[in-house]
């Protein structure tokens, strides 16, 4: 793998850029705030491939009328504790944004809420909207379809999204945060291990026979299977459901999905994918001090117990990512030169200057 | 493996040895055939783990007072879509039967409904909860976590339980119904891996040193990790907070876990531990004949796709174990040796013949 110098970005700079950039498409203000703290809280947490790397796509998409940089948002249903929303083919961060909002109003009215999200597109990073619900007392759970990329167990072909789903706890200092996809590896560092031809773990993939294979060269010409075998196949197929056939969405091969089988696509596809959020009111449960009480021992058993020699700290889930959000709010979020290059590359194309 | 003949037994007379066995302690007949009928059900899915091969544990249990045969099963709280249940350290099918009524109930009334069970015990198998749900057009979640044996990412000894959760999904025919727990392979079913020395897959286990292992008879003597490494560890730790933490439980090793470290324990321990219940009704999302064919046009693609040389058919989650109970509900249930010779022998202590 190459070894590249990263250059250090604010966090502010970076937002302001992606908002002057959405400015010369037809995107409101405010949405475009809203997408772009999206992306930037991704590269805060390091999860740089849901950051500002997928901006220029999305940009492009808005400018070529693939996905609706205005779009009508549509409350479908609102009955109970129940929403029902329309993206209108909006990026997803957007129609997320109001879904998240519609979810906790109706877990603070009713105990818990819950809102679909169909017509939609592309969501970025789950963790963002299960944080922004852990922060106001809510337990937050968010699942969304994706392109289809993984077989089915004992299938060969693409029939299932990676279908990332997020959970966020509240707690008296960060929230806990699982944000997962069921792939075992992204189809990016499976490229590049397969240039540098490295092995792979048990599992992870089958090549183009069917056979099980432990190249990453093997596996990029196969497939990626989904994690643990039929328990990670499972938990696809469910969150299939959960997110596109309980939205009415697309599903499976319906969904474009030229953005995974190029190796750099210039915009993003239009999904049509369903989200599913859910937010759970701890208070309307349980005395919010015993629960915290609950969480904090099972925190301290769980980071105190014993560690395996080569291991320096167990961590919670969403520890390591809060760490570095802390540190790059601070000092600055480290950039690759790719993706510094993509995002001058996308400033020329609309005559915004990137600020380093 | 020993190859041992199995006999069939047709679920009534096994529900009906079950009740008898029940009658001899202070359980009322209704709690008696609501636990009886969720473990025979799990012995028609072929799930013998979690069906009448435990029963004589739960017998033994509530004669010498350590789980309540006759439990005040209370709701704590009840407001909008949420409900709180103490089931009074009875058995956990009894509680959860309660708490899945609940959950229906609000869900017709809000759209979803939650019910979280605390002061419980074992529960059986979660698949019989959620497909009582999806048989009346709720989309069902169940959660609930249990004596640790598992570690934390990086960790050396157990903080975690297995945490089993599932989801049933309504289908015009049998729900899709995925039940699964955390840990890559049940405890007893590697002890025998043990016995013949057999190897098991990377990932599995660590041995008593912390390091990877592929032999059976190391793990047995280290431990089993959760599935997907630190992805299976991330939803275990979440499960511990959405059945345990917020119900107000015991979690990680507060909970007595003699069952899990004795090969053959003769009862079953007092838990303590919670369940969480989620019910969606799935016409307050979307139109039902929409659903249906979303659902349908995702199964039908995952079942018609390309298959490996090796496999003969691509099932959907919960599909091989309906087929079993179809067939065992005409053909009665082959019960290893070893399950009858438990029966006879609890029957023996409590005065009831076993019928075969």
């Amino acid at each position: 793998m190459k070894i590249v110098k990263n250059k250090k970005v604010s966090h502010e700079v970076l937002t302001q850029f992606g908002c002057e950039v959405l400015d010369k498409t037809s995107m409101s203000k405010e949405d475009a705030q809203i997408l772009v703290e999206t992306l930037v809280e991704a590269d805060l947490r390091g999860v740089h491939t849901h950051g500002m790397n997928i901006f220029p796509r999305y940009v492009r998409s808005f400018l070529q009328g693939i996905i609706n940089p205005t779009p009508n948002i549509k409350l479908v249903r609102d009955e109970g504790a129940i929403s029902v929303i329309d993206a209108d083919n909006g990026i997803g961060h957007v129609a997320m944004n109001y879904a998240v909002k519609k979810a906790a109003q109706n877990a603070a009215d009713y105990g818990i809420g819950m809102t679909t999200v169909t017509n939609s597109n592309h969501f970025g990073a789950a963790a963002y909207y299960v944080t922004r619900l852990a922060e106001k007392g809510f337990i937050g759970y968010v699942v969304t379809n994706a392109p289809a990329i993984l077989p089915a167990f004992g299938g060969m072909v693409p029939v299932l999204g990676n279908n990332p789903f997020a959970y966020a706890i509240p707690t008296n200092g960060d929230p806990i945060v699982l944000d997962m996809a069921l792939s075992p590896v992204a189809v990016g560092k499976l490229r590049i291990m397969a240039q540098d031809d490295e092995e792979i773990p048990e599992g992870w993939a089958i090549d183009k026979d069917g056979k099980p294979t432990n190249k990453a060269k093997e596996a990029i010409s196969g497939i990626t299977l989904p994690i643990a075998g039929h328990k990670g196949y499972g938990i696809s197929f469910i969150n299939e459901i959960l997110a596109g056939a309980l939205s009415g969405s697309k599903v499976s091969t319906e969904i474009p999905r030229s953005g995974f089988s190029t190796h750099n696509p210039s915009s993003m596809d239009q999904f049509g994918v369903g989200h599913t959020v859910i937010a759970i009111s701890v208070s309307s449960l349980i005395d919010k001090e015993i629960f915290f009480e609950r969480v904090g021992t099972l925190k301290n058993t769980v980071i105190n117990s014993k560690k395996a020699d080569s291991v320096e700290k167990i961590y919670v889930p969403g520890e390591i990512e809060f760490e570095r959000l802390h540190e790059r709010v601070k000092n600055g979020i480290p950039l690759s030169e790719e993706i510094i290059q993509k995002l001058i590359q996308i400033g020329k194309e609309v005559e915004v200057s990137f600020p380093i």
